[in-house]
Protein backbone atom coordinates (compact mmCIF):
# COMPACT_ATOMS: atom_id res chain seq x y z
CA UNK A 1 0.00 0.00 0.00
CA UNK A 2 1.25 3.60 -0.49
CA UNK A 3 2.13 5.18 2.57
CA UNK A 4 -0.13 8.44 2.76
CA UNK A 5 0.72 11.34 1.49
CA UNK A 6 -0.28 15.28 0.50
CA UNK A 7 0.73 17.44 -2.74
CA UNK A 8 2.38 20.70 -2.03
CA UNK A 9 3.11 23.08 -4.67
CA UNK A 10 6.41 25.39 -3.97
CA UNK A 11 5.25 29.01 -4.29
CA UNK A 12 7.32 32.12 -4.20
CA UNK A 13 6.64 32.50 -0.22
CA UNK A 14 8.60 28.96 -0.05
CA UNK A 15 11.65 29.85 -1.74
CA UNK A 16 14.79 32.02 -0.51
CA UNK A 17 17.95 34.08 -2.53
CA UNK A 18 19.53 30.82 -3.27
CA UNK A 19 16.78 30.40 -5.59
CA UNK A 20 15.75 27.27 -3.80
CA UNK A 21 13.14 26.39 -1.54
CA UNK A 22 14.23 27.93 2.27
CA UNK A 23 14.96 24.63 3.99
CA UNK A 24 13.10 25.08 7.16
CA UNK A 25 10.11 25.34 5.33
CA UNK A 26 10.00 21.50 4.61
CA UNK A 27 9.42 21.56 8.07
CA UNK A 28 6.17 23.40 7.53
CA UNK A 29 5.15 20.93 4.72
CA UNK A 30 5.56 18.06 6.42
CA UNK A 31 3.39 19.32 9.75
CA UNK A 32 0.86 19.85 6.54
CA UNK A 33 1.13 16.01 5.82
CA UNK A 34 0.94 15.04 9.42
CA UNK A 35 -2.31 16.93 9.84
CA UNK A 36 -3.85 15.63 6.64
CA UNK A 37 -2.70 12.05 7.75
CA UNK A 38 -4.23 12.56 11.44
CA UNK A 39 -7.62 13.94 9.89
CA UNK A 40 -7.57 11.03 7.20
CA UNK A 41 -7.44 8.62 10.71
CA UNK A 42 -10.46 10.79 12.24
CA UNK A 43 -8.88 12.97 14.05
CA UNK A 44 -9.40 16.51 13.04
CA UNK A 45 -8.52 19.71 15.23
CA UNK A 46 -10.75 19.12 17.48
CA UNK A 47 -9.23 15.75 18.11
CA UNK A 48 -5.14 17.26 18.04
CA UNK A 49 -5.82 20.63 19.75
CA UNK A 50 -8.14 21.35 21.46
CA UNK A 51 -8.70 22.43 25.36
CA UNK A 52 -7.51 19.86 26.63
CA UNK A 53 -4.47 18.76 24.74
CA UNK A 54 -2.55 19.76 21.70
CA UNK A 55 0.63 18.22 20.37
CA UNK A 56 4.33 19.59 20.28
CA UNK A 57 7.23 18.22 18.06
CA UNK A 58 10.04 17.42 20.99
CA UNK A 59 12.62 15.72 18.16
CA UNK A 60 13.40 16.25 14.37
CA UNK A 61 16.07 14.58 12.75
CA UNK A 62 16.03 15.51 8.97
CA UNK A 63 18.31 15.03 5.99
CA UNK A 64 18.31 16.84 2.94
CA UNK A 65 19.27 15.60 -0.28
CA UNK A 66 17.81 17.75 -3.33
CA UNK A 67 16.96 20.95 -3.39
CA UNK A 68 12.94 22.03 -4.55
CA UNK A 69 12.41 25.11 -7.04
CA UNK A 70 9.71 27.71 -7.41
CA UNK A 71 6.77 26.14 -8.98
CA UNK A 72 7.45 22.72 -8.25
CA UNK A 73 5.06 20.08 -7.57
CA UNK A 74 6.08 17.83 -4.32
CA UNK A 75 4.31 15.16 -2.73
CA UNK A 76 5.18 14.83 1.20
CA UNK A 77 4.66 11.36 2.80
CA UNK A 78 3.81 10.87 6.52
CA UNK A 79 3.87 7.27 8.20
CA UNK A 80 3.70 6.75 11.80
CA UNK A 81 6.65 4.56 12.76
CA UNK A 82 6.13 4.14 16.90
CA UNK A 83 3.44 4.85 19.31
CA UNK A 84 3.90 4.64 22.86
CA UNK A 85 3.12 6.91 26.02
CA UNK A 86 2.55 10.31 25.44
CA UNK A 87 4.85 9.87 21.98
CA UNK A 88 4.33 8.88 18.54
CA UNK A 89 6.94 9.23 15.61
CA UNK A 90 6.23 9.74 11.88
CA UNK A 91 8.89 8.89 9.35
CA UNK A 92 8.59 11.62 6.61
CA UNK A 93 9.90 12.66 3.02
CA UNK A 94 9.45 15.29 0.26
CA UNK A 95 9.47 13.63 -3.09
CA UNK A 96 9.81 15.67 -6.81
CA UNK A 97 7.95 12.79 -9.13
CA UNK A 98 10.30 9.85 -8.44
CA UNK A 99 13.22 12.10 -6.88
CA UNK A 100 13.70 12.25 -2.92
CA UNK A 101 14.02 15.45 -1.90
CA UNK A 102 14.38 15.22 1.97
CA UNK A 103 13.41 12.67 4.79
CA UNK A 104 13.00 13.08 8.20
CA UNK A 105 11.74 11.39 11.76
CA UNK A 106 9.86 13.73 13.75
CA UNK A 107 8.85 13.01 17.02
CA UNK A 108 5.50 14.35 18.33
CA UNK A 109 4.29 14.26 22.22
CA UNK A 110 0.77 14.62 23.67
CA UNK A 111 0.51 17.63 26.22
CA UNK A 112 -1.50 18.88 28.54
CA UNK A 113 -2.64 22.57 27.38
CA UNK A 114 -3.06 23.63 30.92
CA UNK A 115 0.14 22.18 32.54
CA UNK A 116 2.31 21.95 29.44
CA UNK A 117 3.59 18.47 30.88
CA UNK A 118 3.33 15.03 28.70
CA UNK A 119 0.04 13.17 28.94
CA UNK A 120 -0.90 9.94 27.26
CA UNK A 121 -2.51 10.07 24.17
CA UNK A 122 -5.86 9.11 24.05
CA UNK A 123 -6.69 5.58 23.73
CA UNK A 124 -8.94 5.96 20.23
CA UNK A 125 -5.93 7.70 18.61
CA UNK A 126 -2.99 5.64 19.81
CA UNK A 127 -5.42 2.89 18.44
CA UNK A 128 -5.61 4.44 15.00
CA UNK A 129 -2.02 4.85 14.66
CA UNK A 130 -0.94 1.50 16.02
CA UNK A 131 -3.32 0.56 13.09
CA UNK A 132 -1.98 2.63 10.91
CA UNK A 133 1.99 1.32 11.77
CA UNK A 134 0.80 -2.29 11.55
CA UNK A 135 -0.76 -1.80 7.91
CA UNK A 136 -3.70 -1.14 8.56
CA UNK B 1 13.65 64.57 16.84
CA UNK B 2 14.31 61.66 15.07
CA UNK B 3 11.47 59.13 14.86
CA UNK B 4 11.70 55.88 16.45
CA UNK B 5 12.95 53.11 15.03
CA UNK B 6 14.70 50.07 15.59
CA UNK B 7 17.70 48.21 13.00
CA UNK B 8 17.03 45.39 11.27
CA UNK B 9 19.58 42.64 9.35
CA UNK B 10 18.06 40.70 6.80
CA UNK B 11 18.76 36.89 7.40
CA UNK B 12 18.45 34.32 4.34
CA UNK B 13 15.21 33.61 6.10
CA UNK B 14 13.58 36.74 5.00
CA UNK B 15 14.44 36.43 1.02
CA UNK B 16 12.92 35.01 -2.00
CA UNK B 17 13.95 33.24 -4.96
CA UNK B 18 13.91 36.81 -6.96
CA UNK B 19 16.73 37.53 -5.11
CA UNK B 20 15.51 40.50 -2.41
CA UNK B 21 13.63 40.36 0.25
CA UNK B 22 9.84 39.02 -0.07
CA UNK B 23 7.41 42.07 0.17
CA UNK B 24 5.16 40.49 3.15
CA UNK B 25 8.07 40.63 5.39
CA UNK B 26 8.57 44.16 5.77
CA UNK B 27 5.16 43.86 7.46
CA UNK B 28 7.29 41.59 9.98
CA UNK B 29 9.93 44.37 10.25
CA UNK B 30 7.22 47.07 11.03
CA UNK B 31 5.35 44.68 13.65
CA UNK B 32 8.95 44.58 15.33
CA UNK B 33 9.23 48.23 15.22
CA UNK B 34 5.88 48.79 16.67
CA UNK B 35 6.40 46.15 19.24
CA UNK B 36 9.71 47.95 20.31
CA UNK B 37 8.03 51.16 19.95
CA UNK B 38 5.36 50.38 22.43
CA UNK B 39 7.73 48.99 24.66
CA UNK B 40 9.91 52.59 24.57
CA UNK B 41 6.25 53.98 26.42
CA UNK B 42 6.71 51.36 29.17
CA UNK B 43 3.73 49.02 27.48
CA UNK B 44 5.91 45.94 26.94
CA UNK B 45 4.07 42.35 26.77
CA UNK B 46 1.88 42.90 29.64
CA UNK B 47 0.14 46.29 28.15
CA UNK B 48 -0.74 44.71 24.45
CA UNK B 49 -1.37 40.90 25.11
CA UNK B 50 -2.72 40.50 28.33
CA UNK B 51 -5.81 38.46 29.65
CA UNK B 52 -8.16 41.11 28.70
CA UNK B 53 -7.19 42.89 25.62
CA UNK B 54 -4.72 42.45 22.47
CA UNK B 55 -4.29 44.31 19.49
CA UNK B 56 -4.89 43.62 16.13
CA UNK B 57 -4.26 44.67 12.64
CA UNK B 58 -6.86 46.01 10.66
CA UNK B 59 -5.62 48.06 7.79
CA UNK B 60 -2.50 48.27 6.00
CA UNK B 61 -1.28 50.41 3.19
CA UNK B 62 1.75 50.01 2.08
CA UNK B 63 4.25 51.55 -0.80
CA UNK B 64 7.76 49.31 -1.70
CA UNK B 65 9.74 51.47 -3.80
CA UNK B 66 12.63 49.66 -3.90
CA UNK B 67 14.16 46.19 -2.87
CA UNK B 68 16.63 45.07 0.12
CA UNK B 69 18.28 42.13 -0.59
CA UNK B 70 20.67 39.75 1.97
CA UNK B 71 22.65 41.05 4.91
CA UNK B 72 21.33 44.59 4.31
CA UNK B 73 21.16 46.63 7.53
CA UNK B 74 18.25 48.07 7.56
CA UNK B 75 16.27 50.73 9.78
CA UNK B 76 12.59 50.60 10.48
CA UNK B 77 10.72 53.48 12.05
CA UNK B 78 6.97 53.38 13.43
CA UNK B 79 5.53 56.81 14.09
CA UNK B 80 1.93 57.20 15.63
CA UNK B 81 -0.05 59.59 14.00
CA UNK B 82 -3.60 58.84 15.34
CA UNK B 83 -5.03 57.29 18.57
CA UNK B 84 -8.91 57.73 18.82
CA UNK B 85 -11.32 55.40 20.95
CA UNK B 86 -10.27 51.57 20.44
CA UNK B 87 -7.95 52.08 17.26
CA UNK B 88 -4.60 53.93 16.58
CA UNK B 89 -2.32 54.46 13.30
CA UNK B 90 1.24 54.02 12.87
CA UNK B 91 3.52 55.96 10.31
CA UNK B 92 6.09 53.17 9.33
CA UNK B 93 9.27 53.33 6.98
CA UNK B 94 12.31 50.64 6.24
CA UNK B 95 15.26 52.45 5.26
CA UNK B 96 18.80 51.15 4.04
CA UNK B 97 21.10 54.29 4.70
CA UNK B 98 19.29 57.52 3.38
CA UNK B 99 17.05 54.98 0.74
CA UNK B 100 13.73 54.76 1.47
CA UNK B 101 12.58 50.57 0.43
CA UNK B 102 8.74 51.32 1.79
CA UNK B 103 6.33 52.97 3.66
CA UNK B 104 3.01 52.16 5.07
CA UNK B 105 0.39 53.09 7.30
CA UNK B 106 -0.62 50.65 9.64
CA UNK B 107 -3.99 50.82 11.67
CA UNK B 108 -4.23 48.71 14.87
CA UNK B 109 -7.31 48.08 17.05
CA UNK B 110 -7.51 47.01 20.66
CA UNK B 111 -9.97 44.11 20.48
CA UNK B 112 -10.87 41.84 24.08
CA UNK B 113 -9.12 38.17 24.09
CA UNK B 114 -12.49 36.85 25.05
CA UNK B 115 -15.65 38.33 23.08
CA UNK B 116 -12.70 39.85 19.50
CA UNK B 117 -15.01 42.54 20.10
CA UNK B 118 -13.17 46.38 19.95
CA UNK B 119 -12.42 47.86 23.84
CA UNK B 120 -11.25 51.38 24.38
CA UNK B 121 -7.46 51.59 23.98
CA UNK B 122 -6.78 51.55 28.15
CA UNK B 123 -5.94 55.34 29.02
CA UNK B 124 -2.27 55.43 29.93
CA UNK B 125 -1.41 53.86 26.76
CA UNK B 126 -4.24 56.15 24.50
CA UNK B 127 -2.27 59.41 26.57
CA UNK B 128 1.17 58.00 25.93
CA UNK B 129 0.44 57.49 22.03
CA UNK B 130 -1.17 60.92 22.27
CA UNK B 131 1.77 62.55 23.82
CA UNK B 132 4.13 60.90 21.30
CA UNK B 133 1.81 62.02 18.40
CA UNK B 134 2.01 65.90 19.96
CA UNK B 135 6.40 65.64 19.95
CA UNK B 136 5.92 64.66 23.35
CA UNK C 1 -19.51 34.16 -13.48
CA UNK C 2 -17.44 33.78 -10.58
CA UNK C 3 -14.10 35.49 -9.93
CA UNK C 4 -11.44 33.09 -9.57
CA UNK C 5 -10.68 31.95 -6.32
CA UNK C 6 -8.43 29.03 -4.29
CA UNK C 7 -8.97 27.06 -1.53
CA UNK C 8 -6.80 27.40 1.18
CA UNK C 9 -6.54 24.91 4.70
CA UNK C 10 -5.36 27.10 7.64
CA UNK C 11 -2.31 25.20 9.48
CA UNK C 12 -0.29 25.66 12.33
CA UNK C 13 2.27 27.67 10.88
CA UNK C 14 -0.24 30.41 9.59
CA UNK C 15 -1.10 31.64 13.06
CA UNK C 16 0.00 32.94 16.19
CA UNK C 17 -0.41 33.24 19.69
CA UNK C 18 -3.55 35.08 19.45
CA UNK C 19 -5.00 32.25 18.34
CA UNK C 20 -5.63 33.83 14.80
CA UNK C 21 -4.05 33.23 11.46
CA UNK C 22 -1.35 36.16 11.48
CA UNK C 23 -1.96 38.80 9.35
CA UNK C 24 1.06 38.92 7.65
CA UNK C 25 0.06 35.19 6.60
CA UNK C 26 -3.22 36.89 4.10
CA UNK C 27 -1.10 37.81 1.84
CA UNK C 28 0.96 34.75 1.19
CA UNK C 29 -2.04 33.21 0.54
CA UNK C 30 -3.81 36.38 -2.06
CA UNK C 31 0.02 35.53 -4.27
CA UNK C 32 -1.28 31.37 -3.91
CA UNK C 33 -4.37 32.47 -5.93
CA UNK C 34 -2.80 35.40 -7.82
CA UNK C 35 0.27 32.53 -9.23
CA UNK C 36 -2.92 29.52 -9.60
CA UNK C 37 -5.17 32.68 -11.14
CA UNK C 38 -1.50 33.67 -14.01
CA UNK C 39 -1.64 30.22 -14.33
CA UNK C 40 -5.40 29.45 -15.50
CA UNK C 41 -4.34 32.05 -17.75
CA UNK C 42 -1.44 29.90 -19.54
CA UNK C 43 1.21 31.94 -18.16
CA UNK C 44 2.65 29.46 -15.04
CA UNK C 45 6.85 29.66 -13.72
CA UNK C 46 8.03 30.39 -17.16
CA UNK C 47 5.57 33.13 -18.03
CA UNK C 48 5.88 35.31 -15.04
CA UNK C 49 9.39 34.86 -13.44
CA UNK C 50 12.04 33.81 -15.82
CA UNK C 51 15.50 35.45 -17.23
CA UNK C 52 14.18 38.09 -18.19
CA UNK C 53 11.71 39.42 -16.19
CA UNK C 54 9.64 39.06 -12.88
CA UNK C 55 6.93 40.54 -10.79
CA UNK C 56 7.27 42.08 -7.94
CA UNK C 57 4.22 44.35 -5.77
CA UNK C 58 4.42 47.41 -5.89
CA UNK C 59 1.63 48.50 -3.18
CA UNK C 60 -0.60 46.64 -1.33
CA UNK C 61 -4.02 47.79 1.00
CA UNK C 62 -5.57 45.84 2.73
CA UNK C 63 -8.46 45.72 5.41
CA UNK C 64 -8.74 42.97 7.88
CA UNK C 65 -12.70 42.09 8.30
CA UNK C 66 -12.65 39.25 10.73
CA UNK C 67 -9.78 36.66 11.89
CA UNK C 68 -9.33 32.99 10.66
CA UNK C 69 -8.39 29.99 13.20
CA UNK C 70 -6.66 26.87 12.97
CA UNK C 71 -8.03 24.17 10.10
CA UNK C 72 -10.53 27.14 8.51
CA UNK C 73 -11.09 26.13 5.11
CA UNK C 74 -10.69 29.63 3.27
CA UNK C 75 -11.16 30.72 -0.58
CA UNK C 76 -9.20 33.15 -1.63
CA UNK C 77 -10.29 35.29 -4.65
CA UNK C 78 -7.66 36.78 -6.96
CA UNK C 79 -9.90 39.58 -9.89
CA UNK C 80 -7.27 42.14 -12.15
CA UNK C 81 -9.39 44.86 -12.30
CA UNK C 82 -6.47 47.01 -14.29
CA UNK C 83 -3.51 46.22 -16.48
CA UNK C 84 -1.68 49.19 -17.50
CA UNK C 85 2.29 49.35 -18.82
CA UNK C 86 4.12 47.63 -16.87
CA UNK C 87 2.06 47.15 -13.91
CA UNK C 88 -1.56 45.83 -12.73
CA UNK C 89 -3.47 45.46 -10.57
CA UNK C 90 -6.03 42.60 -8.51
CA UNK C 91 -8.53 42.62 -5.97
CA UNK C 92 -8.38 39.75 -3.69
CA UNK C 93 -10.52 38.58 -0.79
CA UNK C 94 -10.28 36.17 1.70
CA UNK C 95 -13.65 34.35 2.41
CA UNK C 96 -14.72 31.84 4.60
CA UNK C 97 -18.32 30.36 4.02
CA UNK C 98 -20.02 33.38 3.06
CA UNK C 99 -17.87 35.39 5.61
CA UNK C 100 -15.31 38.02 4.39
CA UNK C 101 -12.46 38.10 6.18
CA UNK C 102 -10.24 40.57 4.83
CA UNK C 103 -9.82 42.49 1.54
CA UNK C 104 -7.19 44.01 -0.75
CA UNK C 105 -5.35 45.40 -3.85
CA UNK C 106 -2.10 44.55 -5.00
CA UNK C 107 -0.08 46.72 -7.50
CA UNK C 108 1.92 44.42 -9.09
CA UNK C 109 4.65 45.77 -11.69
CA UNK C 110 7.22 43.53 -14.31
CA UNK C 111 10.63 44.25 -13.60
CA UNK C 112 13.14 43.44 -15.95
CA UNK C 113 15.85 40.53 -13.74
CA UNK C 114 18.72 42.36 -14.98
CA UNK C 115 18.43 45.89 -14.39
CA UNK C 116 15.11 45.97 -11.66
CA UNK C 117 13.74 48.36 -13.67
CA UNK C 118 10.24 48.60 -14.60
CA UNK C 119 9.23 46.70 -18.34
CA UNK C 120 6.27 46.69 -20.35
CA UNK C 121 3.82 43.38 -19.40
CA UNK C 122 4.59 41.21 -22.51
CA UNK C 123 1.58 41.41 -24.72
CA UNK C 124 0.12 38.22 -24.74
CA UNK C 125 -0.01 38.71 -20.88
CA UNK C 126 -1.65 41.78 -21.31
CA UNK C 127 -4.17 40.70 -23.68
CA UNK C 128 -4.92 38.03 -21.51
CA UNK C 129 -5.48 40.42 -18.30
CA UNK C 130 -7.66 42.74 -20.26
CA UNK C 131 -9.83 40.20 -21.37
CA UNK C 132 -10.64 38.64 -17.85
CA UNK C 133 -10.82 42.08 -16.69
CA UNK C 134 -13.12 42.39 -19.70
CA UNK C 135 -15.42 39.61 -18.53
CA UNK C 136 -13.70 37.02 -20.67
CA UNK D 1 35.46 30.53 26.90
CA UNK D 2 32.03 31.39 26.40
CA UNK D 3 30.87 29.75 22.98
CA UNK D 4 29.72 32.32 20.26
CA UNK D 5 25.78 33.60 20.77
CA UNK D 6 23.32 36.33 19.67
CA UNK D 7 20.20 37.48 21.63
CA UNK D 8 16.64 37.19 20.32
CA UNK D 9 13.54 38.26 20.82
CA UNK D 10 10.28 36.51 20.15
CA UNK D 11 8.14 38.36 18.28
CA UNK D 12 4.41 37.70 17.13
CA UNK D 13 5.63 36.51 14.11
CA UNK D 14 7.05 33.59 15.94
CA UNK D 15 4.83 32.16 17.92
CA UNK D 16 1.46 29.96 16.65
CA UNK D 17 -1.88 28.88 18.03
CA UNK D 18 -0.12 27.10 20.80
CA UNK D 19 0.88 30.33 22.17
CA UNK D 20 4.27 29.32 22.18
CA UNK D 21 7.00 29.82 19.36
CA UNK D 22 6.14 27.86 16.34
CA UNK D 23 8.98 24.58 16.81
CA UNK D 24 10.13 25.28 13.32
CA UNK D 25 11.56 29.05 13.91
CA UNK D 26 14.13 27.68 16.10
CA UNK D 27 15.82 27.03 13.45
CA UNK D 28 15.31 30.59 11.80
CA UNK D 29 17.09 31.85 14.98
CA UNK D 30 19.68 29.29 14.93
CA UNK D 31 20.66 30.44 11.38
CA UNK D 32 20.92 33.92 12.80
CA UNK D 33 23.20 32.76 15.04
CA UNK D 34 25.27 30.36 12.39
CA UNK D 35 25.43 33.82 10.40
CA UNK D 36 26.57 36.17 12.63
CA UNK D 37 29.01 33.32 13.75
CA UNK D 38 30.87 33.30 10.33
CA UNK D 39 30.43 37.22 10.54
CA UNK D 40 32.50 37.09 13.93
CA UNK D 41 35.58 34.92 11.66
CA UNK D 42 35.74 37.23 8.99
CA UNK D 43 32.87 36.36 6.68
CA UNK D 44 30.37 38.39 5.80
CA UNK D 45 27.75 38.09 3.37
CA UNK D 46 30.70 38.01 0.61
CA UNK D 47 32.27 34.73 2.03
CA UNK D 48 29.47 32.99 2.43
CA UNK D 49 26.98 33.83 -0.22
CA UNK D 50 28.38 34.99 -3.67
CA UNK D 51 29.25 34.26 -7.52
CA UNK D 52 31.26 30.92 -6.89
CA UNK D 53 29.65 29.62 -3.49
CA UNK D 54 27.05 28.73 -1.53
CA UNK D 55 26.36 27.11 2.04
CA UNK D 56 23.30 24.61 2.43
CA UNK D 57 22.11 22.67 5.28
CA UNK D 58 22.60 19.15 4.58
CA UNK D 59 21.35 17.69 7.86
CA UNK D 60 19.57 18.50 11.14
CA UNK D 61 19.20 16.98 14.52
CA UNK D 62 17.14 19.28 16.83
CA UNK D 63 15.95 18.17 20.38
CA UNK D 64 12.68 20.51 21.83
CA UNK D 65 13.22 21.00 25.70
CA UNK D 66 11.00 23.35 26.76
CA UNK D 67 8.65 26.57 24.52
CA UNK D 68 9.44 30.00 23.88
CA UNK D 69 6.70 32.35 24.16
CA UNK D 70 6.22 35.56 22.89
CA UNK D 71 8.41 38.16 24.10
CA UNK D 72 10.98 36.06 25.62
CA UNK D 73 14.05 37.49 25.36
CA UNK D 74 16.75 34.33 23.84
CA UNK D 75 20.53 33.61 23.70
CA UNK D 76 21.34 31.23 20.61
CA UNK D 77 24.31 29.75 20.63
CA UNK D 78 26.33 28.37 17.48
CA UNK D 79 29.65 26.71 18.45
CA UNK D 80 31.48 24.64 15.23
CA UNK D 81 32.71 21.10 16.31
CA UNK D 82 33.59 19.71 12.83
CA UNK D 83 34.80 20.96 9.16
CA UNK D 84 36.19 19.05 6.42
CA UNK D 85 36.46 18.76 2.74
CA UNK D 86 33.11 21.25 1.89
CA UNK D 87 31.07 20.66 4.66
CA UNK D 88 31.56 21.92 8.69
CA UNK D 89 29.08 21.02 11.80
CA UNK D 90 27.91 23.60 14.17
CA UNK D 91 26.01 22.57 17.75
CA UNK D 92 23.58 25.33 18.53
CA UNK D 93 21.47 25.93 21.27
CA UNK D 94 18.74 28.32 22.56
CA UNK D 95 18.30 29.47 26.04
CA UNK D 96 16.26 31.37 28.19
CA UNK D 97 18.33 32.79 30.94
CA UNK D 98 19.74 29.36 32.39
CA UNK D 99 17.19 27.29 31.09
CA UNK D 100 17.83 25.17 27.77
CA UNK D 101 15.16 25.30 25.44
CA UNK D 102 16.40 23.28 22.67
CA UNK D 103 19.34 22.13 21.00
CA UNK D 104 20.72 21.17 17.77
CA UNK D 105 23.40 19.85 15.70
CA UNK D 106 23.87 21.28 11.94
CA UNK D 107 25.22 20.68 9.02
CA UNK D 108 26.48 22.45 6.48
CA UNK D 109 28.03 21.99 2.84
CA UNK D 110 29.48 24.48 0.47
CA UNK D 111 28.18 24.42 -2.96
CA UNK D 112 28.87 25.88 -6.39
CA UNK D 113 26.49 28.37 -7.35
CA UNK D 114 26.51 26.70 -10.62
CA UNK D 115 26.27 23.53 -10.32
CA UNK D 116 24.93 23.07 -6.73
CA UNK D 117 27.56 20.16 -6.70
CA UNK D 118 29.73 20.33 -3.29
CA UNK D 119 32.90 21.71 -3.31
CA UNK D 120 35.66 22.14 -0.67
CA UNK D 121 35.54 25.21 1.66
CA UNK D 122 37.60 27.79 0.81
CA UNK D 123 41.05 27.68 2.72
CA UNK D 124 40.80 30.52 4.85
CA UNK D 125 37.51 29.75 6.03
CA UNK D 126 38.16 26.27 6.81
CA UNK D 127 41.30 27.39 8.79
CA UNK D 128 39.13 29.85 11.01
CA UNK D 129 36.77 27.41 11.43
CA UNK D 130 39.32 24.96 12.49
CA UNK D 131 40.68 27.26 14.91
CA UNK D 132 37.39 28.03 16.53
CA UNK D 133 37.08 24.38 17.00
CA UNK D 134 39.94 24.48 18.63
CA UNK D 135 39.35 27.07 21.25
CA UNK D 136 41.05 29.80 19.58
Amino acid sequence: MNPFSVPVRVYIEDTDAGGIVYYVNYLKFMERARTEFMRSLGFGKDGIFNDGIMFVVRDVKIRYVTSAVLDDELRVVAEPTLVKGARFVVRQSVHRNDELLADALVECACVSRISATPVRIPAAMRDALSNAINGG
